[in-house]
């Protein structure tokens, strides 16, 4: 084959488990028709994908006109992957199939101020499990690690994550490679959470779509024409760093009244242990039992939902910031759907009320026409699952937004 | 040629024209080498390019082996297009050739209140004299029209312009290709505008930027891998609209406290006459004349330069604003350039010098440092290229994100 030929031909392949995934059970009519491919082109990619074991037969269904077409499906057996999802307090590892079907599940919490080579430490047992379960179903294919802040998924370093102090310049990819012996691909723990709604969350079917990701940190997926948008440098996405009160405090990047100072995990503990030193709730000084400054956000959604006042407040005030911010984020962008998650959704719906109440009120009423507001049904794990996407994006993607140095084998 | 083969070849002959445009003057190896083509393949394209005279010779270049190299260039005289911009206050009319060369020009200014239907009529008038034009160097291939608030490319309609009194649903596509005899496109003109700074200006080898457009209101076109981003509903961009003062006041969208209401020309002109109400401004009292309501941003800009304070605050205040607004945008987008155009950049350095200084003091060091700022050289004429841009980007760009009825017949 030619180069140009041989091109064309991966870039087919591509399309065809693209689209496999993305519909689930299918069969060569459908493909064809939907990708505007020639009938016997679609049958000789379709026999090489399934002679490769990336699809398999899924039974038959009966056409309109009376003839039995064979369906296929992704075949999740072809090949394992390692996702794991660093955070500020936590590291969940997992391990999945092709079909992003969690096969075994690792987490780590991390306390404050653990030293990053302890952290490093962790996260590479928990490759290291994973990668050795006794629930593997299929070789490990790559590995795809989501990490706060800045990232060069070039390089595969992870250059700044200012919510884990001592984090910069971590070059993560060369170790894991060699750990693991596959290909290892990083990227922001939220665009990676946005990953894992777009194919197995509620962003399924869409093109333009946002993923706000509230946590420790505050995160922003944003999905053009159905891919990962990552800016110029790689830094899409930093909402939490948007001003929400131009007089604020210090954020940890150094500026001013950032969004995740009055509205991030972070933020809400903070102001949390300020009213607790201030004498303004009982219940959470009650809670935390006279350590003010170990106070966390999960706390603050304790004693919210204990109907104490002050923690009320504080959810609510931080859902309208949130609120405003996306707002401003979905004017820019016209976005058909917001799907929201990350450990903050849990706090109840005192900080979502307040949050949706505030992105209805500041969004032109054409571009809040278009809008599907949702709440991610993924929990806590979305990040990691996105990891795991990242490092199967190779087999799905044409030119995915993800390199490795290793070698690939997808089949 | 089968329908997968035809496809094959109009893709790769826009692949070829767009190089050709991009570059400018090149020759058949520089555009198999970039392009990753067979040196047959290429020739084959650029001899029917030439045929069909899109492409011209433009001389030859000696290569390092000794070889003389012919050079090709977009015929600018191929065709010719019609751009027209609808602002608040103005309608502008461009004659172009294929190369965005400018062959004439008709403007007409509005006075507020105008009624729609006269509107339409100067914006049908424009388009038929430049049609007609004795500059005209060939067919007017294409027509594109820019017009504020929404639109629906695909029905050719502006469906709404806030500033614009009594412009709802006007369907414009229709009426204009049976005036014109040529296919019609119709985008936001921020868009528009941003388009001219790809094809025309500062952004001609940027992917992922954005054109900031200051006029009587305030748009954003978003760049994404060197194309205008849409959004799901054609809405994108509208950072006029974006909440700049919580408390603010009523903005002419319905919300409160939008960017538009203290920052535009239409807000800055607002703002202006209750500072001449109020006794703040001797200057533009006297450059007004008692027409309190009738003062408008340039005014204000001529007081500025007078050394009058309260028009210097006026624009600085604008300035800030303005420049917290975009940070927002570029913390989100990680844009690698940011372009700022439109009559207000014409308010001189005030407006500018505190529209950066925010925008600086906003935007997180990592992001900051990718990022170039840089004010607009189109002048004022910069959304009506961009229409004609718009009109001929079938040409040269894969499934353009525009529709016409008409046939298309670019050679």
């Amino acid at each position: 084959m030619t180069k140009g030929r041989e091109a064309i031909h991966h870039s087919r392949r591509l399309q065809v488990l693209g689209f496999v995934r993305e519909r689930g059970e299918t069969s060569r009519v459908d493909i064809a028709r939907e990708l505007h491919l020639d009938k016997r082109i679609v049958s000789a990619v379709v026999d090489e994908l399934l002679r490769s074991a990336l699809l398999i037969p899924a039974g038959f269904r009966e056409s309109r006109a009376g003839r039995r077409q064979e369906l296929l499906c992704i075949h999740g057996g072809h090949s394992n992957y390692v996702g794991i999802d660093l955070g500020a307090t936590h590291i969940i590892g997992l391990l999945t199939d092709l079909n992003a079907g969690v096969l075994d599940r690792i987490s780590f919490g991390i306390r404050p101020g653990l030293p990053v080579e302890l952290i490093l430490d962790q996260m590479r047992s928990i490759a290291a499990r994973l990668a050795a379960s006794e629930k593997r179903t299929a070789d490990v294919g790559a590995a795809g690690i989501g990490v706060p802040g800045f990232v060069d998924p070039e390089t595969g370093a992870s250059l700044m994550a200012e919510n884990i102090p001592g984090w910069r310049e971590i070059h993560i990819r060369a170790g894991f490679e060699e750990l693991l012996r596959c290909p290892v691909y990083i990227d922001d723990c939220s665009r990676a959470f946005g990953r894992a709604e777009k194919w197995a969350g509620a962003g399924r079917r869409e093109s333009d779509f946002l993923v706000l990701d509230l946590g420790y940190g505050i995160g922003l997926a944003v999905f053009v024409d159905g891919r990962p948008y990552m800016g110029s440098g790689y830094k899409s996405g930093e909402i939490g760093h948007v001003v929400a009160r131009p007089d604020g405090t210090e954020c940890t990047c150094g500026k001013r009244g950032c969004l995740e100072t009055v509205a991030s995990g972070q933020g809400i503990a903070r102001l949390a242990a300020l009213g607790i030193r201030e004498g303004r709730s009982t219940v959470l000084a009650g809670l935390t039992q006279g350590r003010t400054d170990s106070v966390t956000a999960q706390d603050v959604a304790i004693a919210a939902s204990l109907q104490d006042d002050f923690s009320i407040g504080l959810l609510r005030e931080a859902g309208a910031f949130i609120g405003v911010a996306l707002a401003n984020a979905v004017t820019l962008l016209n976005p058909a759907r917001v799907i929201v998650g990350g450990g903050l959704v849990g706090a109840g719906r005192f900080l979502l009320d307040s949050l949706q109440a505030e992105l209805n009120r500041c969004t032109m009423r054409g571009i809040r026409e278009d809008l599907r507001f949702q709440v991610s049904t993924l929990g806590v794990d979305g990040s990691a699952l996105g990891g795991a996407l990242l490092a199967m994006a190779p087999v799905f993607e044409p030119a995915a937004n993800t390199r490795s140095n290793a070698k690939e084998d997808t089949g």
